[in-house]
């Protein structure tokens, strides 16, 4: 997990953690919650005729929709955090603990997702279920800004990671949150719509769209 | 996880990912999906008599029958996958990508095996349970062709891995999609033999078979 | 996970083995209890209208307490496990089963706090479903302290780490357990008053609070 | 995860995988497998009186010897596993194989250990439990044996270990195998006396005993 040099390295500079189990124990907590979703997939109960079993699966899509976007979402939670402790030199008590706020809603997640799957095709209910999804998802993502940006303000990123890769990076974590708050807005009105936003949020990241390139 | 050297290295090429976290966070959805899977063993209810308990065990084959065959496609899946990783020098932010939507499907398949459980005794539905189970086994097994050709198409294999070796990986994942679409059009009149089939498949790769060896 | 190096000075020192499996098993099982309490967050069932949602998810508020306090000691104890891993030299037998006793309490955990969520509102059994989660913490946070005094006592610590820090980590570990026993003996005449208490107790190691310092 | 001069190593060894990912994969099952466990542990449902959950706790003791002895051995394998991969230079692609039949059986422990917990105290039905609960210990210990055997077999162990360590570990390894054989019969006579057997064959390995010291 470590060499000799590096544990040496961090005995001079007390206070100091080592990023490898914040990696180690990040990717543990993401690779659970994301496969935990499928535990949520609920099998349809019918044992009459082939066609019912296939229109059966057909009336599970809330289900299957809010699967989709919750895992899209821990996805590129991860490709994100993979991001940042990318470009980190080490790490500081505060950063652990920020970390475990993040991790704290991203294993929340799977909540939320059958909150919405069992909710989603109530007419009164859903949105309650959808607003309570949106907010858990704009809080992870805000999480995920903060603990890039007070990885920026305590000096943790490498000292030779270049200026433009650190606001591409800054700029690419921005405006989901924008997109998050709006769509929550939306919800109130349009609760599938919204829901149908955090997919392509979700998908923006995932995606290697160049948009910010010169 | 990595010494300052391998990230001191990384920092020179912007864009490029280690792979120790690709292969931690692949790691741990392999890991999970192939444990989940005993969570839905039932457990028989029966409380009469010891003969009794043995009969119902026995009643319960198909649900034993999908987990072996999803244990087994998720192994050979994480051995394929292990000697990919094993040749890779570098990973892009696309093959990054191509990870998740891998793990994606690897994550699915304990939903499908449930399914399976379910209805491969059922005389109509069966056919939609196993045809939906063969399906996401073919995607998932073609998304790890993907995954390595796309590797080599990319250039993120280590330069010192040998022509011939690099052959005999791309021709061992390719013959078991064939078999898959094959056993696919199979379980429309024969389910059960196409998910003995499925079995098989796993077994090639499982099995230390030495077919391409001159 | 290791270098050359490393193994090789392992092999010198027979019966010693390395931190890095103590520390990626012990990362897994943190990992994984920190997540499987979600699965235990009850989903209302109620589908008339939007306010009985929004009350529904309130009247399932002491299920929520424990997630919330549960998720915070394992996240406080992984932080201190973590402080001490970071200490170690190298790991001797009998360190690798004291954590194997450590991280039974920790993945036990789940089982009290769903006794906790079920019987908090009950007024004759939420004594008990309140003491028996209390005693759990408590064993687990003296394995905690008796992990790392075994560590010092058996000089499997780091020779450079300085006398102070070494001091200043056996002085966090150490109060926790007072206040442990005292709101046990709360809890016998005030159940939910003992559980904040407990949230206070691990929200006291997950804030940085620098009390200690000079 | 790996430096880069082992990943050169690797690459002039064609056939011979790191045993890097061999650790971290098998550290996922280990670790889920052992805190999956607890999901299966019943919540007394009683809300009477205070006495009564005392009781109904009490009444589900046989569901908790399960869980005890079966965190026991797996966290016994976890050290053997651990002990062995400590001697292991390189895994050749068998070794890979026979790690996966290993945690196919650890991951499939929850299952026995559910069927113990449910029958345990039915007249009838415990002698089919208890007996397929401890065939499954047998195996998985018989396979971990096998596992070590074959790495000596294969040379896969590092140069410059001594033998005397090595004769010890395969003697360590050897004695739990013919105990759990005999338990298996003791089993069908007296099945609480059996798994009370394998708590104490699972405590041997946990205990640090040095029987075999001179």
């Amino acid at each position: 997990m470590s060499t000799e040099d590096e544990t040496s390295a961090t005995s001079d500079r007390p206070g100091l953690r080592r990023t490898a189990r914040l990696e180690a124990f990040s990717d543990g907590v993401f690779a659970i919650a994301i496969t935990l979703l499928v535990l949520d997939l609920a099998v349809p109960v019918t044992k009459t005729s082939e066609n019912h079993l296939l229109d059966a699966i057909g009336d599970e899509w809330p289900g299957y929709l809010g699967y989709v976007v919750s895992f899209a979402t821990v996805g590129a939670l991860w490709l994100g955090h993979n991001a940042i402790t990318d470009y980190l030199d080490r790490a500081d008590t505060t950063l652990l603990r920020l970390n475990l706020l993040l991790l704290f809603f991203v294993s929340f997640l799977p909540f939320p997702t059958r909150l919405l799957s069992e909710y989603i095709r109530s007419d009164q209910a859903e949105r309650v279920a959808v607003t309570f999804y949106g907010l858990t998802l704009l809080v992870a993502g805000a999480l995920l800004s903060v603990f890039w940006r007070y990885a920026l303000h305590a000096r943790l990123v490498r000292p030779n990671a270049g200026d433009e890769e650190i606001t591409l990076l800054t700029h690419r974590l921005t405006p989901g949150l924008a997109a998050y708050a709006v769509l929550i807005i939306v919800g109130l009105f349009r609760p599938v719509a919204a829901v149908i936003g955090y997919l392509v949020i979700a998908m923006f990241f995932l995606l290697p769209l160049r948009i910010h390139r010169r």
